[in-house]
């Protein structure tokens, strides 16, 4: 495995890879890999010649109060998951490499993101968006790996590319679960013990929407208060959102019909978790 | 020549030559082709494998009161002219094709614009940015060709391509000028008879500046003022700007030093011709 630290040393072997007529595909990570990213890897590694992994805590989509300090971080122990993995290049610029001077050019997104954690989190898909059009730009993929942890991610992502024309298909990977149902997500180990044992409640509470769905229910408000309440019955924690949207659109419905997506996020006392499911009818 | 009009035919296009290992040098135009396009081609022919060039007519760049329906539009005349310069594909979608749908994604410029034909032309070069970032996923060039008639639109389309880290390399390309030095433009076929005799009035101006500066004349304002009143003299026409500005950086500077540009914008009755040339000290 290779790790690359200077932007222009990955589009040159980026460009490399395409003048070989290799296909490239990419994981853009933000680090402190788990089984989720692995999971994305193989999906890459099964359909790509070439796999490249970016590590980027991207300060640029992180708000004044949120947790871009306190965000886990441990570089040694990702280069030797993301070479297990299968990773071939490995791109973890820093923050000076990515963003070397005041910007000219601003990128908004004006749909999918005055909702769920666009709400609390204004600027947060601005930056997400700016540093995914870097990194497409600098790892050349033909195909790029996203967990559908964060489905509004995806939605957006889908919008960037979609917009634009980007050369590159968006290949959505589902969620990797723990044994109790607990997305796994890197912020996970920002979880008391105590939460830890609450925070599969998550997951539980939107199966809950699922069977309501299932059994018949139309009404929305009384799906989504039921999760709700089913959430803050068995966890110590601060219900951010409870949302029932049309996907990939990410639109409220009138009731429940086609694709959907429910999907919650919750405050802990280190931390904030989100997770969904898709259901359809 | 091949001769393109679908999103989806030219990225496949050149996703082919780029896995054969064949370099793509591209040429935006919006048509209306005339010797300064011709010249681009060839800059292009000679360091490329394919030459992709692109036809299209950007509404997002004009503004409601500007001349997008009186811009001059040939599409027999310019294919013949595109394959006789040595075009391998031509791009002309329509505007149905380039924005199929409302976008989510907004891109704006906040360095270089609030200047020159941004003062006039708001939303200008969001239009310019958004159009290029498209069709520089489209054709996928390794190098693409500007004219340095519209200098600041080059610097700004540097500004896009360092920001965002876009794989292609910015070629700039001197302005090509008919005997009189008027510099070469779709937009002449707009001047009427009596104009197009006074118009070389604007590059005489500008060479007006080149000399003052070579004397070593320091005081900017009076280098600027004696060309727009050797321009009021010549020309029936409305001066827009004479502006003196450092270059790429395209600000405002004390005195004349290092890389400079002085342009001009004229308005004449049916059109609005711009200019400008480069001046170091």
């Amino acid at each position: 495995m290779r790790i690359v630290t200077w932007k222009k040393e990955m589009q040159k072997l980026a460009k490399e890879c395409q003048r070989k007529g290799k296909s490239i595909g990419f994981v853009p990570t933000m680090g402190y890999l788990h089984e989720g990213h692995v999971t994305l890897v193989k999906e890459a590694r099964n359909h790509n010649d070439v796999v490249v992994m970016s590590i980027f805590v991207n300060p640029l989509q992180f708000g004044p109060e949120e947790d871009f300090e306190a965000y886990p971080r441990d570089p040694e122990r990702d280069k030797q998951l993301a070479e297990e993995a299968g990773v071939d290049i490995l791109f973890m610029p820093d923050a000076e490499e990515m963003y070397h001077h005041k910007p000219a050019m601003k990128m908004t997104v004006s749909r999918k993101t005055n909702i769920l954690c666009g709400v609390n989190r204004p600027g947060h898909f601005d930056g997400v968006v700016t540093v995914l059009a870097k990194l497409f730009h600098l790892t050349l993929p033909d195909r790029a790996y996203f967990g559908l942890k964060d489905a509004q991610q995806f939605a957006v992502v889908a919008s960037l590319v979609d917009d634009l024309d980007f050369p590159v298909e968006l290949v959505p990977v589902e969620t990797v679960r723990e044994p109790s149902g607990l997305a796994v997500s890197s912020r996970n180990v920002n979880l008391t013990k105590e939460e830890k044992k609450q925070a599969p409640a998550i997951y539980k509470g939107l199966q809950k929407a699922k069977e309501l769905i299932e059994q018949g229910e139309n009404n929305i408000e009384v799906i989504t208060r039921s999760v709700k309440e089913y959430m803050e019955e068995h966890m110590d924690a601060e219900i951010d959102y409870v949302e029932l949207l049309s996907f990939p659109e990410l639109e409220r419905i009138p009731e429940p019909t086609g694709t959907m997506m429910i999907a919650a996020a919750v405050k802990f006392s280190q931390t904030r978790l989100i997770d969904n499911i898709m259901i359809k009818r």
